[in-house]
């Protein structure tokens, strides 16, 4: 059984990739003929925003909870999560009809903690803060004896996420180049993984804000950077490499491309305008450094990650007033 | 050969569908468990918005310019539309690589303009009535020999729209009932005649903005309206039902339900929210008139066409100052 802080390879993909079939939609792959011009490229998009729960999120989610042998799961499990992870680990659990608690700090937002609540979930409220958290958890996790599932630093959360490149594969057939957008690592950790198993040549790019470079920092110094506070349009973003993530990157040789706040927002529009879908700024960062650096993608079959699409309508980046 | 007032039946539709199939994406279909709950019923969303030109549109204009032979192929197309047929049809000809013309007002948007252009159709603006749109296609067919494409009233193109039910039905398996906008009418007629001959049984119901009631009052009193002019953010559904639709509404017994403008906007927003894809306001009449009149729906199995994606982003109806 593959644990937490296991060190996650290419079978624990494909293995990832039977357990959760029956739970998680085969998103669609998206082309754009106007988009491919633009780029020099030709581009598949793959759409984790019309995953369940609107984000890949729900892979990881899913992988972990199916991990768990019966009397392990019987006891739940937990998190820490006001975003993305906390609604799929809430639904994951839900399906296998085993307790969850979501820890989430005092100031996120009411309809964050809704869907959580909506799927089951009992949510504990904690001080905005990374010491609070922790404790909050620990304590969950010693009271009621929950399995602790981390969104990133976790290796059954990480064989999950790659299991969306997988299917790009079935669907897009060879590609050169998966960019996937980068926060703590555990979608672009286990797209490296999944990738490499199939062709080891396959260049894995991070996308990151300019704003939140921790990862680009991190792998240019070797020094894993959980210090900083990066204020970006992009909320998905915002946390640090995990441990695991540095390592299977480095490995891997992901290169981290940067985006600044303003192609991160004109490449969203581009997502709705040209591709009718939904995303969040998150999953608009891969497109936005695919169409920064032409030169890099050219001619190249390009697959691109559309992380989630779970983002508040009356805030769109373009929108006036938004920010 | 169908032609253009020819009576399309079950078979134009099932040719249409083999014909169109190496140019048309078979485009996805999406379930939300959440707007599920809300309808009280099984809603299946054909998600023509992800069509190529972002639009069912495409389909019929395939048909229509696939089914020409050789030597009138070759003295090309044209039709009157600022809308997503026009693209539509200069996509078609593009690919088949015949000339194309387009009659459009001279107060049509020039970013609508652009993309007839960009397809390589060649554009004549005329005054903006219909009178002015009659006399400059008849100028333009007289002088090239160009085949007249209609946007609704052709069979041709009636059986192209309907191939997007077809496809719904292997997708979803057995419905109860499709729903579908109507403007022109061509959309719905194509989905009864693709329905009843899979099962005469299905109900087919046209959704239509309040504000835009043509095709309800003139089913209702069986004479066809055609004098009005509709103020709807549907700027898809301002048309009036043509001759064919007409005929084809009354023997499938297609019921016409009504929305308004405001229930279109926020079915139009659930959409983005819940689907996570882009939808125009035409678009969204659908999923309102089933969230309008949940007894009539109830514990069905409904399919519900998005029939297009091509909206101003910057004039979404929930955003301030849109209207």
């Amino acid at each position: 059984m593959l644990e937490r802080d296991s060190k996650p390879v290419h079978g624990d993909v494909l293995a990832a990739g039977r357990r959760i079939a029956p739970w998680v939609q085969r998103t669609p792959v998206l082309r754009s003929s106007s988009l491919d011009r633009m780029a020099g490229a030709t581009l598949y998009f793959k759409c984790e925003n019309l995953q369940r729960v609107g984000a890949f999120k729900f892979r990881g989610a899913s992988n972990a909870v199916l991990s768990l042998d019966d009397p392990r799961a019987a006891r739940g499990v937990v998190t820490q999560s006001s975003g993305n992870h906390g609604a799929a680990l809430a639904l994951a659990a839900k399906l296998r009809g085993i307790p969850c608690h979501v820890v989430v700090p005092r100031n996120a937002p009411a309809v964050k903690l809704a869907s959580i609540r909506d799927f089951g979930a009992s949510i504990t409220q904690c001080e905005p803060n990374m010491a609070a958290r922790n404790a909050a958890c620990a304590e969950l996790q010693a009271r009621t004896g929950a399995e602790l599932v981390h969104p990133f630093d976790d290796a059954r959360v990480i064989a999950g996420q790659g299991t969306a490149t997988l299917e790009l594969f079935e669907q897009a057939g060879e590609l050169d180049c998966v960019v996937a957008p980068v926060g703590g690592g555990g979608l672009l950790s286990g797209t490296a993984l999944a990738a490499h198993g199939v062709d080891a040549r396959i260049a894995i790019v991070g996308a990151e804000p300019e704003q939140a470079r921790d990862a680009h920092d991190s792998l240019a110094s070797g020094v894993r950077i959980t210090d900083r506070v990066p204020e970006t349009i992009c909320d998905g973003l915002r946390g640090h490499l995990g441990v695991l993530a540095f390592d299977i990157l480095r490995e891997h040789r992901a290169a981290i491309l940067l985006a600044s706040e303003v192609a991160i927002a004109a490449a969203m529009r581009l997502v709705y305008e040209r591709l009718k879908v939904v995303i969040e700024p998150s999953a608009a960062v891969p497109l936005a450094v695919v169409l920064g650096d032409p030169a890099r993608f050219a001619g190249q079959r390009v697959g691109i990650v559309l992380s989630g699409g779970n983002v508040d309508l009356d805030a769109l980046p373009w929108q006036a007033g938004a920010r």
